[in-house]
């Protein structure tokens, strides 16, 4: 048999039966995300399947809407994947304050973007793991994390900064306030070998150690 | 012995291994929360352990900062626990947009506040359990959910709405984006029986079925 284990299981479940089951995860298939130049899906419209360092070279004067079709990818504020950083999980975004996390300022730009290559698909998504630092440079109490943590404090740390972090699988996003809000931060294993000992290393829009809620990033 | 166990064992851990150790949940204390009349904590301040239906009654015009330090809280817009709604977990918010999701009007109210108390604890948290319907009145395709989905999308679900949910076990909020982000909806087992069968139910400020990502409410 050619087909794939999972396309035959998927055959044998009737429309019925699928009606009382959870769904199967959707397997990864080529990365697929489409940007427009207006909100609501509206104005010129563009597909990608891989990274694109200034949507201004495609013709765009920025971004106002995004449809994810597949993967997990990173938006960027500026172009070359500079500034403000945003999570774009599979789903359908008309504006800019569905993927903002902050309004401190409002710049309303996203120039640039690329694929997470290191979030983990679901069925994987448990072997994620990231170990935190009370300090800078690796130092202080640390605290290995598996799972999403919509608050740090509440789950037992200390306070509201971290000072370094070491991803060890998969990709994750940190956030500046609880519940997942504010400036994010995107860590992945396959960049800077995983660590970050500083926020200067956390993105280029970083200015503290304040990070109070953090999460796994799947596709 | 009159000490709790879970204070035995706290007290074992000498600050060395601590450091060395994951922080042990933080046993659930009484509920505690702080509000201010200005921003990053600044202006007048009032400490509360249950619920305020009007803060206007303790002479205050607006929230503008909150610091939640014990349990898992739900904000309001308006008096009444009316309006958009606000999950607001352990931890800082300095601002208005470190708790709101939604920047489609911009009134950045909050007048009222209660805690959730059917938002589970961390070793209980396994037990959380939602069902999501295709349609309204827990018809159609159904899903039984008992863990975080940043995309319900990306996870298997068919479109970007969600028709009606019940509410088994825990309190969960739901989004109108993938990521967490847009209008928040607080789901609870012990509010309207844990059964929400249409959006109008969801909450005042509900207008849609849109939602693309749904989570679990610790404390």
């Amino acid at each position: 048999m050619d087909i794939p284990a999972v396309q035959t299981e998927r055959e044998e479940i009737t429309s019925e039966k699928m009606a009382q089951t959870n769904p199967l995860p959707v397997p990864m298939g080529p990365w697929k995300i489409t940007v427009y130049d207006q909100e609501n899906f509206q104005g010129r419209r563009m597909e990608f399947s891989a990274s694109c360092a200034n949507i201004m070279e495609c013709g765009f004067d920025n971004i106002r809407s995004i449809k994810v079709e597949c993967g997990a990818w990173i938006g960027y504020e500026h172009t070359s994947f500079c500034g403000q950083q945003f999570v774009l999980e599979r789903g359908e975004y008309p504006r800019w304050d569905a993927w903002s996390g902050s309004n401190a300022y409002h710049i309303e730009r996203l120039m640039s973007f690329r694929p997470i290559c290191s979030a983990l698909l679901l069925q994987n998504h448990k072997e994620s793991k990231l170990i935190i630092f009370e300090k800078e440079n690796f130092i202080g109490r640390q605290w290995e994390i598996c799972d999403d943590y919509p608050s740090l404090q509440a789950m037992g740390w200390g306070n509201n900064e971290v000072g370094s972090m070491k991803v060890q699988c998969g990709s994750w996003v940190a956030y500046q306030y609880p519940g997942y809000r504010g400036y994010q931060y995107i860590l992945e294993c396959d960049h800077h070998g995983g660590e970050y000992k500083h926020w200067r290393e956390w993105g280029s829009h970083a200015q503290t150690f304040q990070i109070q809620s953090m999460r796994r990033i799947q596709q």
